[in-house]
């Protein structure tokens, strides 16, 4: 590997004089400057970018949050990773992943390392201490998803409104006049906060007024059991109920499950629309679920060209809601005649 | 914020002398050295990350490498990744996630930047390009998982052997003599490497030759659909089958959908027992799967203690083999009689 020494000894100048050059440190004629800058391209010497990172005093170097305990990191946080880290590595950033507690105060004390430029904050729930930390200590940041409060926050999320509008249409259409919805469980305190469960419950109650339709609404946690649970309390107190619409994605593989154990015929008897999930769950369901799909690729791409959009001083991108979009499957149809 | 500049002039130093002592670039008599210290800690200046990784010629930053396109970031990658950032950050390293292809040409342009100390590589093929690259680049490096030639390479891996004897024992206890096995699909060229199915599919034909046994072999690629196919074939050509050993996680929930379709009580008729799998994912299964429990925390823990002791020059991690085992479940009993 070619050292700085190298270039020195090349330019005929002090290690010392190469690194004021590199590291901006103290100025440097525009001779000796040539002189060094020769050296580097005839060596081919790269600056790493540790030496670019103090020069610059930018580590191009970005951190994705998301709360670790609260919320396993499941096929969907992948997906708005992956596609983040693409579309980093693209604008020649790297993405490291952070989980951090809730509270904002691992966060601070990852901050306080210097190692980062900018936070993309996900999973944010609606009064969120890590905005505050993210504000308290000047740190760039963006949102994929929305606090309450968003005073011209950098933001990128689902548009609830039309995920579920679309939803309720589609099913509307089909027939059905008894939809309920199998929602987060808000009563748990790690998720009363929970954006994206707060405002598909609050579209649903909206959207279901709008039609004139009686709403139904089953607290539910994210697993397969918790699904079958919530499905089996939902038809024992809402017999005539004939599509079911679920918030959460590992309850409706649950909510299918009890279905088929009660001797339901999906879709002939009840159907079931899974509300933001990724194709890769819903093949693990049997029938395979009609979904909305979680925008989750569009949205970590977004949230990186937020960010990066603030570390370069260009125009602000524009807050962007993107709706999910239905995809077919094997769990909805028309009511029972 | 406290700068170089604050620290300098409370010292009565150039900022050039701070930044030979914090950048090591030229030696500082020890009472300027010392001057600048009191400074330091006067101010309570922290030397960021950057500035310690250019003194140092280390960035403590450690990337894990696994296959982007090849093979989905699931529920497992992920309990490996969460477990090796969680331990790196205890020894005050940072861990970023590097999807890089399976020929080493994204790996070797990556290390180029000089942005890690070291790197864990997951899903390693038995002959892996990407090992080729980290040794040509001089990179200190772990392995989870294993190549062929080993030539004393750093490694932990799950010790296939002693999952697969734990796997058959137990079925052969409770009874059963016709055991089939599900495997992966080796005729997929991106798999024809691939570790994990290569070795437990040896395993497997060891171990039933051992119990004077006949071998089923069933090739299936990882997702429900084609558990659910792979499971229709064995039926068809091996009737007499009394359970089914599954070496991929998504395939054996298609391999539960289907013989449930097939109108076979499970585990009256037969048992399904998973080889590979976190609780997650078994919870996803109705009813819930018997399975082999993935070591992934464990694993992801001692992969970054492997690398972590190189980089500290430390005595060595020998070679770690994990055992997977056996957690309850309800699809496994005896066989019909």
């Amino acid at each position: 590997m070619v050292t700085m020494r190298d270039v020195a000894e090349r330019a005929g100048v002090s290690i010392a004089t190469v690194s004021f050059l590199l590291n901006d440190t103290k100025p440097v004629t525009p001779a000796t400057r040539a002189r060094i800058e020769q050296a580097m391209a005839d060596l081919g010497y790269r600056r790493n970018v540790v030496a670019r990172a103090l020069a610059s005093r930018r580590t191009r170097i970005i951190a994705m949050a998301y709360p670790a305990l609260e919320h396993r990191f499941g096929m969907s946080t992948a997906e708005f990773f992956t596609a983040a880290a693409e579309r980093a590595r693209e604008q020649e950033y790297h993405l490291v992943l952070w989980p951090v507690g809730n509270d904002g105060v691992e966060l601070r004390e990852l901050l306080g390392q210097g190692l980062v430029d900018g936070v993309v904050l996900m999973e944010v729930q609606l009064a969120d201490p890590r905005v505050e930390v993210l504000r308290e200590t000047g740190t760039p940041f963006a949102l994929i998803g929305r606090t309450t409060e968003l005073d011209g926050l950098a933001h990128v999320d689902i548009d609830f409104d039309a995920t579920i509008e679309a939803a309720v249409a589609h099913l509307h259409e089909l027939g059905h006049r008894s939809l309920a919805l199998i929602s987060g469980d808000l009563a748990d305190p790690r998720f009363h906060e929970y954006g994206p469960w707060v405002r598909s419950e609050a579209a649903y109650r909206r959207v279901m007024a709008e039609y004139g339709l009686r709403t139904v609404v089953e607290p539910c946690s994210d697993t397969p059991r918790a699904g079958r649970e919530a499905a089996e309390r939902l038809l024992q107190e809402h017999p005539d109920t004939t599509a079911i619409l679920v918030a959460n994605e590992y309850g409706a593989l649950g909510v299918v499950s009890a279905l088929k154990r009660l001797g339901r015929d999906i879709p002939a008897d009840l159907s079931v629309l899974s509300l933001l999930m990724v194709p890769e769950v819903a093949a693990l369901s049997d029938p395979e679920l009609t979904f909305l799909r979680t925008p989750g690729s569009e949205l970590g791409q977004l949230g990186i060209e937020a960010l990066i959009r603030q570390l370069e001083g260009a125009a602000p991108l524009p807050p962007q809601l993107v709706p999910a979009t239905l995809q077919p499957g094997d769990t909805v149809g028309p009511p029972p005649s």
